[in-house]
């Protein structure tokens, strides 16, 4: 029993995060993906340690853990997910996870909200298999045919054959239950350098921005590299670089304060070394919280498309391929949370967007929801030398259990 | 028997290469990559075909195709190869075994050059299995062990595996014996537009050009495309794509007349759409007959990359894998294809350099080599669409085998 009933344990949240850190070690980090056997240890372990909470635990049939509480009345869900990407860093899902079972040890041990507080780690939302499964299965956006044509994206094992082989087949998936949460809070490491550039412990999340994703294909005129004149040459690969290089001039003047966009993969074909590319595929996206921004930017591209076909010796199409419309964070939940920061870390607090997708924007489309971020080190994310430094990691925790008291009480 | 004597058969050129084109047909083209059942079935078909021209045939351990002569002292050796890159060109390849076989046919049933021209089709030009395997295995450049280790780039199949299935397992192999040759004559469609663009009827080839293989490495750091602020990216893709566009402006000021460059391919690491690239790497070729020129592009290229290094946010390192000495041709043969092409071809007949590979330049390590290029409709090459007009074929036969009479007679 710690001294203070209502604060967090920072060496017991330290105990549990590394003792999750030590199923599938990689380097300093770890290499968990979704349904591999040291993700289902992990499961397992959180399993074990619900009870500890107050909670009687369950995996279901799509690999959600819930601690769920006999309480009547509304209580406030808290998770974040336990599997990792391949060869990824230790806090990125855990974190959540052991701040949930932290507020729920915390508070469902206190008179004043005994079982108020229920855990979920959902499953995959790193996207092994697929796109949010877990959470979009526990808001209602996942058929069993969904599941049917879920994939590894490594491996080819289907999303069926991973459940059979972790005893889960057959289990019923646990759905969202009208009125039973007042609503659902989350905490994940920053992964990017807004907080610790600025000295903060706290990131207070407004929103979760949207993200727009285009595949644009370059259409040249495959050809031989040694007999074909460069007066002549139609190169596919060289129009792509140049367009490249042109949003990297020409965004800037369109774009918001916090708007990124990235190119994440480039295919020439046929990609053989003596070959004039015929034809070239870049995979481009746009994350902005405002989608007026993100119009403004698409008709630039499209405008730049145009020219290129207008005046280029090659021929561009721009395609969208996914709309991620930006989840707005619960205001009253960002209160509570910039409140705790005020008590427990001398406010050194920052209201910011996610740029980065997490379960909580499919909780937010059926329950008021809300993100806290802890500092990464560097910014660094999705590597295994991500990491958050002891004592912000304690911060966030006492943070977390006290927006949760805060939110409960509110 | 043609009127003429000395002059190809216009009509049994044709015959014979839609004979070959009926064999692994693909659209207007075929597909036949080497010691495929279709390449196997042109071998045999040469084999058949070669005692008609007097000559007596056989395959070797390497599955070049011979047709060898009883007649004592120097032969001209004529030929091309038989295999084709997958699903591409009906000429690329048969038209110089085609006219050799002409030439044999012609010359050797000739009483002023019986059996002085013997016939060659040498396997693997396209390189499916390595780099011009059949033309070096003659001029002595490959071991048992080079066999051992090739390995078809497509199917993963090994040579050996492919030789066993063929029937070509334990052959010797036939290596080049000095003075039996006076010296080395190809055909080739020329690949590129020249002729066609200049109204000409023959190419006669100057020298086979070098070709020079850069691997260019790229490394930023890679991080979460969503969190990332575009201030502290280093993005290993766009500064590729600054390189490709930066090389495309600077080159054409140091270039040679003819020189090509070409990025054939482009990968960025790890290729996710949300992860921005940590590492990039292009694979890129100069190609010129004067190492002087490529010698200033090389430096040319150090200096940017330097220039990249000294002020922008990724470094990259421009590493040289391959240097591809340019092979002249024999001055005397290109005369006399020269004065063939004045006989038979009014005079319609340009030299120039081959921007591409042929077995030729391998055989001019040996002895005089030269070549001899035909028109390709829209410089088309490596694609099924490749094509020649009939009249230029015949053409082109002509003057062929008249410069084999004139190379033979000199």
């Amino acid at each position: 029993m710690p001294d203070n009933p209502q604060r967090a344990d920072g060496e017991r949240v330290l105990a549990d995060l590394n003792a999750l850190r030590a199923i599938g070690t990689y380097k300093t980090g770890v290499h968990k993906p979704t349904f591999s056997e040291p993700h289902k240890r992990s499961l397992d372990w959180l399993v074990q340690k619900l009870p500890d909470a107050g909670l009687s635990a369950a995996i279901d049939g799509i690999g959600n853990v819930f601690g769920t509480s006999a309480k009547p009345g509304a209580k406030l869900l808290a998770g974040s997910h336990l599997e990792s990407q391949n060869y990824a860093g230790w806090l990125d899902g855990p974190l959540g996870v052991v701040y949930a079972l932290e507020a729920a040890r915390v508070l469902n041990t206190d008179p004043a909200f005994k079982g108020a507080v229920e855990v979920a780690a959902w499953c995959d939302e790193e996207g092994h298999f697929g796109h949010f499964l877990g959470s979009r299965s526990f808001v209602g956006q996942v058929t069993e045919a969904d599941i049917d044509a879920a994939r590894d994206r490594t491996s080819g094992r289907t999303m069926r054959e991973a459940l059979g082989e972790l005893g889960l087949a057959g289990r019923a998936r646990i759905k969202a239950e009208p009125g039973r949460h007042v609503g659902y809070l989350e905490a994940h490491i920053e992964q990017g350098d807004t907080l610790e550039s600025g000295h903060l412990a706290i990131g207070v999340v407004t929103s979760i921005v949207g993200i727009w994703q285009y595949r644009i294909n370059f259409v040249g005129e495959q050809n031989h590299a040694g007999t074909t004149r460069m007066a002549v040459r139609k190169d596919a690969g060289l129009a792509l670089a140049k367009f490249c290089v042109a949003i990297d001039e020409r965004f800037p003047a369109a774009c918001g304060r916090r708007t990124v966009w990235t190119t994440g993969r480039i295919t020439l074909d046929p990609g053989a070394p003596s070959i004039i590319p015929g034809t070239a595929e870049m995979l481009f996206q746009i994350r902005d919280d405002d989608p007026a921004v993100v119009a403004r930017l698409e008709d630039l591209l499209r405008t730049m498309a145009g020219e290129v076909n207008a005046l280029e010796r090659c021929t561009v199409h721009v395609e969208r391929i996914r709309i991620g419309a930006p989840a707005s964070m619960n205001s009253g939940f960002q209160d509570a949370i910039e409140a705790a920061s005020k008590a427990l870390a001398d406010g050194r607090s920052l209201r910011m967007p996610s740029g980065a997708g997490h379960d909580a924007q499919m909780l937010a489309t059926i329950m008021p929801a809300a993100m806290l971020f802890v500092p990464s080190i560097g910014g660094i994310s999705h590597h295994w030398t991500e990491n958050t430094a002891d004592a912000d990691i304690v911060t966030g925790a006492q943070v977390f259990v006290d927006a949760c008291r805060r939110i409960l009480s509110g």
